[in-house]
């Protein structure tokens, strides 16, 4: 029986870096339906300023209420590259990050931070352009007590995460690339971009989905009915 | 019976332009005030940017949960200075609505959305400067499976809203004026803002609500007690 | 028996100016901090725009559900420094206040406002620069028709705020100091300040935090397990 | 302009009582099917006891927050088979109604209360088995200072409701049937009921749905793969 | 500065047994109007079965989040006739109080338990008839690591309680009466509750609240319109 | 790439039944710490009747939002003994399961159903005794259009479930047992219940936790300062 707690692991198979690096240039929404509409977790982690942006390989913690000692477990576990993806064993809302930690994070080579908790010192990070999507802003400081791990499997605002996945977050929410389906999903996502670049330019001429997508028989068949 | 579902009526009588000009020109709390405290919806609609502002005719969708079809048979509706207002058969966040859809919207003359369900693009929307005011804003992807209706009454956000009313969306929140009304609400409304324009100035004289209001009788009918 | 409805109480005990003014200089988190992590309100209060920063000593306001008559008897107690804090007797969003109160609160003299409840014409209160941190947007207009209260203990959001006490409100949330502490809570604050920059500097240079805290005992001793 | 605020109305086109009768037999989700999927309400007006029901024609109410005069008003429009939906101008959860109410609204004649709003006195409800179904249970109080309305339409948790419309209520929800439709949705849900009755059987006796309705070859189609 | 952590209270100056006794007969809304519609927690602290009631005057207990520690250093202050009651530094749902907690609280002559927290083992506590009004149930278990506090005083529910304060539970939520004030609160919800007997015969009867609260003439001064 | 849509495992490796029928003895919160106070659900799926309990082997199933067709597909995979446990690929409270999903499940030998979603017709689930724990009791009907999943790994209001792993549920919660820990869980949770067995005989006679547990030393090096 593995419990989960009380375990730092020190290997994490990391996606590939160039996969890494292709999946970076694509958006949240284009990699998730390129998955065939799964990886996303739920609309709870916004960013904590319009615009930011963050991808990379995983580095996963499982904090305890109310204590942030994990944070530092991990904090020697970031390679360059890595995202931190935080989950709680219940959930709770206090600042388990903030400068000081933001600090360490980016001098071990963090990209970001992914928290299904909440962070503090959020004008300071704004300020660091250090991008954090957490599920609340709260000063409520925290102690170092109990045992959570590092690097297990996590749920984090309800999507499963493995250490080395590759993880995107943005304004539109964040999703997870299994690290072995990294490059396979980079290259259907940049096929998605590019077929929509293409109905974007139709659209904005004024054509219509009803047509671009061919879907007024089936409307007809589903028994849509016009009235005047 | 006309349960409202797979329906399309292309015909609306929208409230006249004029009317909707005059109403572009205030701002939400002020002609919710003019029209005697009613027509709001309840607050959580944000906008997807500080100082968004749409006023327009409304074209109603009536979305099923996870499918976004009705959209596209709206977008064919919209006629320019229409706003589109989508409401769905039971709660749900799904991202209804991305940047194709807006760069549609706007090829016909929309001048906004406002949606009781999620949206996503959002970075893209912003550049785009389309206002959109979602409940939430997520990455899931929808089908294109079951029919909704599209200018059928609907109810978003616990307002009821009918084709061709005006709706009025900002940062404080979305109100629907009548087609019928808007032209006597636009007045009383202009009336209430050159009237607070007025107090603005004696109050930032120093002048106090309790003698602007002349409240201090009443405030000693009803009891209140001063002690030191 | 003192229900706690129908006062105004004139006389405040401020905290010293000098130990406000220390005050205002130092975030949420690290004064909540330097109070043994105490007086936080709940993380439901932000502010209206990023980076908004308000301190002063407590004026409090008793509002009932719709209505915001105590608001105009609060602006007349107002004194240069202050800050209102408003709850309300049971959880309403409405909109108890804007750009006027605002104005009427400024020439008064007040800092801010923090309100556990709705406020509107956040556009004209951005503007203005009027720091707010309500609990809600919402253009819904209030009436002026039934007693609460001014100047007594009031629970805002969690918190329980004296008259005279320091409010500190920013990005990370709202804390109470309490009127007699605020000199002590002050000098902690600024030790605490001083404590993390040295910290941050060693952080940043790449020194880890179970390093610098002296964890690594601990966490072994507490059974964390080390796996490849 | 007709603001909604202020009214009362007397006449109330009731929908026919033998439709409402047999209303009263089906259950909530029987009925909304049968309307082709329509009509509920939001799910968050749970009955006070498990296993209450209401079936009436609808008198509506609008409040304002912390406000039951209306209440008052109501009760004297009530004929015998009335059931009194309240909705409220804005969020809240104040116990707008307790067992003398309750105790009134029955002398009058009505079946029970759908309300969006607080409710209190629930063990005395309970004993009096007079149904409720309210969005929350709340100790407090009210004041009787502002005027709502009484029979104009009002949206109570989502769901339109005119005065005079059918409205059952159990343990699965709140549903609303327009009033001129109450026949027609009467036979069609009546129609559903006995269909469920035979399909009943054949799941009891193991008997699979993918067979019963046919849905291996849809399947199929649509791109299920079993797999071992 | 006395940061409310780390302290256990011995001294409780409890509200006269008898006020207690007579507080015991009468429901939390009564004692609520009594008091003049104050005193009130907010609606979230449904009991574990329906119907079930606790009066007691108040050890309070302020907890850490996953932290149940406090727990016990509560239990050996009570005394017979004593509630616990307590609060947690932030929003927790935690199950901190389970069936051998509350057979030790009962063993030293607790009434039952008020907390702004989870419990788990409801089964038991049902079985047991030990009142318990928590904001969740939830089975996840705590740790005993860090201090919080006993008897000092607490904000619970948005509800401030000192200890030796009179607290009433039942199925209307929970109300607090300050130790001082219990005999007088009691005669007044007494009076209340006389009062209402008699018109309760009345409404029962067929009289209107209309009539019986003198409202006609007040409604017609604030303009209602009657229509047909 | 797997993307966990449009597949039905058939093979499932179900989890002992000898350790199964173990743990059905045990509570939700035993077998939860005998696990390391892992494998809990979110509070959010309480039993549709007071004390509904359910213990057996999962069968999984991925829905779409307002499509309940993959509950078809599961229904042919149960196995006596099996426990159905149903996530959704977005938050949706709709009525995904009623009594007519209910008689074809236990004609299967479900024991029960855990369900991210709504469900209806609670009414008859609860005279049928068929145990169901649900996030949304909703009269809201679903489609059969697109497909979902049927025994891949999901995550279930917050918790990872593999088919074939021990699903317990009852009042306190949902807990997930994988099916390799299963016996070894079990022995665990067995001999912590004997072990609670003794102690609560000693609280209920009197004896304090801080003396059974061995408090009052870790209290006094924690820093609790007792005062009167």
């Amino acid at each position: 029986m593995n419990t989960g707690l009380g375990i730092c692991r020190r290997h994490v198979e990391r996606a590939p870096r160039e996969a890494v690096e292709r999946l970076s240039r694509l958006g949240v929404a284009t990699v998730h339906e390129a998955m065939g509409r799964t990886g996303l977790a739920h609309p709870v982690l916004p960013p904590i300023w319009p615009g930011a942006h963050a991808c990379g390989t995983a580095i996963t913690v499982l904090l305890q209420p109310g204590d942030n000692w994990m944070m530092h477990v991990a904090a020697e576990q970031i390679r360059p590259g890595d995202i931190v993806v935080a989950a709680c064993t219940s959930e709770n809302a206090d600042g388990f990050f903030g400068d000081l930690l933001a600090t360490s994070f980016r001098a071990r080579g963090a990209v970001g931070l992914v928290i299904d908790g909440g962070v503090r010192d959020v004008k300071d990070l704004r300020e660091m352009r250090f991008p954090v999507f957490p599920r609340a802003v709260h000063a409520k400081g925290t102690v170092k007590a109990t045992l959570g791990s590092v690097n297990v499997p996590v749920v984090c605002a309800g999507v499963l995460v493995h250490p080395g996945d590759v993880v995107i977050a943005d304004d539109d929410g964040v999703v997870v690339v299994p690290a072995a389906d990294a490059a396979e999903v980079a290259a259907a996502a940049e096929a998605r971009e590019a077929n929509e670049r293409a109905k974007r330019a139709r659209l904005a001429a004024g054509e219509l989905g009803l047509d671009l997508y061919d879907m007024r028989d089936k409307l007809a068949k589903a028994g849509l009915r016009y009235i005047d």
